[in-house]
């Protein structure tokens, strides 16, 4: 009798710049080498492991095809829709996670992994470009809410490359008077007495999250890996 | 081969008087008849079916054992720690839901089906507890800034009714005067022209959420069963 097969995958975000320098949001993609979906690009990941957790097993498929290691991972969604495969039911339990660009630029490339452009991919495998689009919307629901842009910067930070962050997932240009105000209200930034080191005239001040401000808050589960 | 078996639970929440009269969270929960944890109270829920979505499962088995059909099931979280179960690996999908007083009053209850105030549980059934902690946080943050608490009212609602459902999620007395004024600068309540009918000298207000702003806005996949 066939059954429910479970498999575990990963959206992973970075901020890379565009041709038209820019930064955009990208994620890394593999390319399926069997059926179905032969040669369609997909998310890292694969069948989920008797005796792992599933963040364990996402983690360690990411690593496998990407080298990448983001500090977390979080669950995203499970996504289960009888069709969703067309060889079998497949219920797919998905992670999410944020990089910099910098260990972006150190994960692997090669002809069957690749970094795409989140709003510009291809027909994917499955249903994935339904998770990547509700990956973004999380990611653009929880900037509004949470440190996350956090993820994409150094421990400290101008305003401007704050603004940046937002400018580029949100996708649109954001009025630096207004940002810098909302910014300066937040309680979750914090302003240092540091500023940018070079030989510029007005070098610009950097600025830090407050740390007693969970990145990721999921409650009770936590302390769970 | 042992696999990994695949289950569907519902957190359902509903606003109970206690027996000091103020209002608490209560959800249902159903007696195990057999091994693992016989006795034991659990999630309603049951193994994933083939053919039906996971939130279809999880609302046919919810009616199944309790008659309850809340007008929508919103997915939590997937459990899947190795050893959540003793008898082998299985991960859970669970969903969670509100429900109004009156559908709760209307629920089935008998020897396997009870409800229970939710900060009080006797110990679950495999990490029950865990979850319903884990649905108790998500229901406190969402009352933060989503209209959640209307699933828990009617069509309009005074201010008091309002606080009531705050106060009994928060599981804290909240200060009249302070929670009108949050409300009447929120955009999301709307104050209307109705007063509550009946002989009072001075009868209150009722006001009413704007139906514009979704209850649950699961973004790309709102569209989705």
């Amino acid at each position: 009798m066939p059954g429910i097969d479970l498999a575990v995958s990963t959206v992973i975000f970075a901020l890379r710049p565009c041709a038209d320098g820019a930064a955009r949001v990208w994620l890394p993609l593999v390319r399926r080498t069997r059926d179905p979906f032969a040669e369609r690009w997909a998310l890292p990941g694969g069948v989920a492991d008797l005796d792992e957790s599933l963040s364990a097993t996402a983690a360690r498929k990411l690593f496998e095809t990407t080298a990448l290691q983001p500090a977390y991972l979080e669950q995203l969604y499970a996504f289960g829709e009888p069709d969703r495969s067309p060889t079998g039911r497949v219920v797919s339990i998905v992670y999410w996670a944020l990089v910099r660009a910098e260990q972006a630029e150190a994960s692997t490339v090669d002809d069957n992994v690749r970094w795409f452009e989140a709003d510009a991919l291809p027909e994917l495998a499955f249903d994935h470009n339904l998770i990547v689009d509700y990956a973004l919307w999380r990611l653009r629901t929880k900037m509004e809410y949470s440190r996350i842009a956090h993820a994409f910067l150094g421990e400290t930070f101008t305003l401007s490359e704050l603004r940046q962050v937002h400018e580029a997932v949100l996708g649109k240009p954001l009025d630096p008077a207004n940002f810098r105000r909302q910014v300066e209200s937040s309680p979750a930034i914090v302003r240092t007495e540091q500023h940018v080191t070079g030989g510029r005239h007005r070098p610009p001040r950097l600025y830090r999250y407050d740390a007693d401000i969970e990145l990721v808050d999921n409650g009770p589960l936590s302390a769970r890996s």
